[in-house]
């Protein structure tokens, strides 16, 4: 296990994984950013799996391709990329699991979407302290220089917080959605609600050259009533956003009434 | 609006889905044992699309095609299939969206990969009251002909459940989880509460024609700490299983603490 370089006590190991794929730069500036820190292992989809949410290749088998120095494309999600880490790739297990940068805000109900925010569930699942981190973009207005700029200060925020991590855990079942604003200097932190935006997937008819129509999922700018809790008002006021999601879905106080009341 | 033949007030508008695709026997049982009881459309993948979890497809258009009266298939997710149902195929807004009945359980945190629990979520998400209903499988131990004879008294029970959410609705934010043991007269039926088994997906290591190593995810018999509350025990004691799932993921407790003690 490799030493910390001036204290010599072993360094922490860290998986990055992110669902926009092993070449993007938020994966990149990030896994450079967390050596300092710790044993550092990348092991990301070779393409990008945005929205893919938690699911997992059951139908066929998986092909790793070494990408560099404890790096590794896996050919599947970014749920693939975590199960097959921790049992094949990985020396030992880590010690925490940290997802993205993703390229793009993952707030409100989209959560349920991410497969940057299922990377660090699949950890979670696994027993692994994991966070997922997203930065918000502006349109494709910010130049490639700015958002280089806005990864590393969100890089720099990512540090601070996993070393936070490692020194306090995290509750049972339990990760952490971290999303960044895109301005370089942030308000500040809150810790957040998901959001609840008024729903807001359209369908966009469109024609193959042929004429036959096809549908097209398009998103939109989520809209919500006012609530200074959700993590949607923290990044539009220019807060970073951090809230813990859980893993068990139950709706403990529906049980209790419907138990009560509804007879089958 | 069609009305009822007998009691000629307007049927119930059903979106039946799954994620098994749309020949599957499932859903073909499920949406011929609806029909005396609302007017039903069917809107499924045209393919198997197992363990995609709440993936969304955004980087291509969709197309429908008709399959039969008010049934369509859709080259996506389950999740692609109510978007556009919604917005799009049905002449209304669906009074309830039934998705199943899928091959295999949906049990504990397995839950989460789960694209017939998927759907349902995105119907929740649409503000459309949403069940999600699974027939546990007996390895491949039972016969065709036994099996359809256990989807149809699990479409049975469907039935008797869909009426019960038509009249008394779902809290916000909440679908209900459904899993029917491969038994043909179960128990009785159990609210229950997620199960949280021990983790139990491995991996296998496998070799190509060419010697090229491989890996594939299989998962394996969950394991648990006892618990008379989780979905887990009930399906094993011959009971039906209705889990409340919620779609806010925030863990209020962990957020409240957090927000005290962590500095950041």
């Amino acid at each position: 296990m490799p030493l910390d370089p001036v204290l010599q006590y072993p360094m922490p190991t860290i998986l990055v994984t992110n669902d926009d794929g092993i070449s993007s730069p938020g994966i990149k500036i990030l896994s450079k950013a967390l050596k300092p820190i710790g044993d550092v292992y990348v092991v990301a989809p070779e393409a990008e799996q945005s929205a893919v949410a938690h699911a997992l290749t059951l139908h066929r088998p998986l092909k790793t391709e070494k990408a560099g120095r404890n790096t590794f494309s896996v050919n599947g999600t970014p749920t693939d990329c975590v199960i097959i880490s921790v049992d094949k790739i990985l020396p030992r297990k880590p010690d925490i699991i940290v997802s993205g940068i993703n390229n793009g805000a993952n707030l409100g109900d989209d959560i349920t979407y991410s497969g940057t925010v299922a990377a660090a569930m699949e950890g979670t699942l696994l027993g692994v302290p994991s966070i997922a981190v997203s930065l918000v973009r502006n349109g494709d207005d910010d130049s490639y220089r700015k958002r280089l700029s806005l990864l590393k200060a969100a890089a720099e925020f990512t540090i601070k917080l996993a070393k936070k991590v490692l020194e306090k855990g995290l509750p049972p079942d339990t990760l952490l959605n971290v999303n960044v604003p895109n301005v370089l200097r942030p308000r500040g932190v809150k810790f957040t609600k998901q959001g609840k935006p008024d729903y807001y997937n359209a369908v966009r008819e469109i024609s193959d050259p042929r004429g036959k129509k096809y549908y097209w999922i398009c998103g939109g700018a989520p809209q919500w009533r006012p609530d200074e809790d959700y993590d949607l008002e923290a990044i539009q006021k220019g807060y970073i956003s951090i809230t813990p999601v859980h893993l068990d879905l139950t709706n403990y106080e529906a049980l209790k009434r419907i138990k009560k009341e509804w007879k089958l």
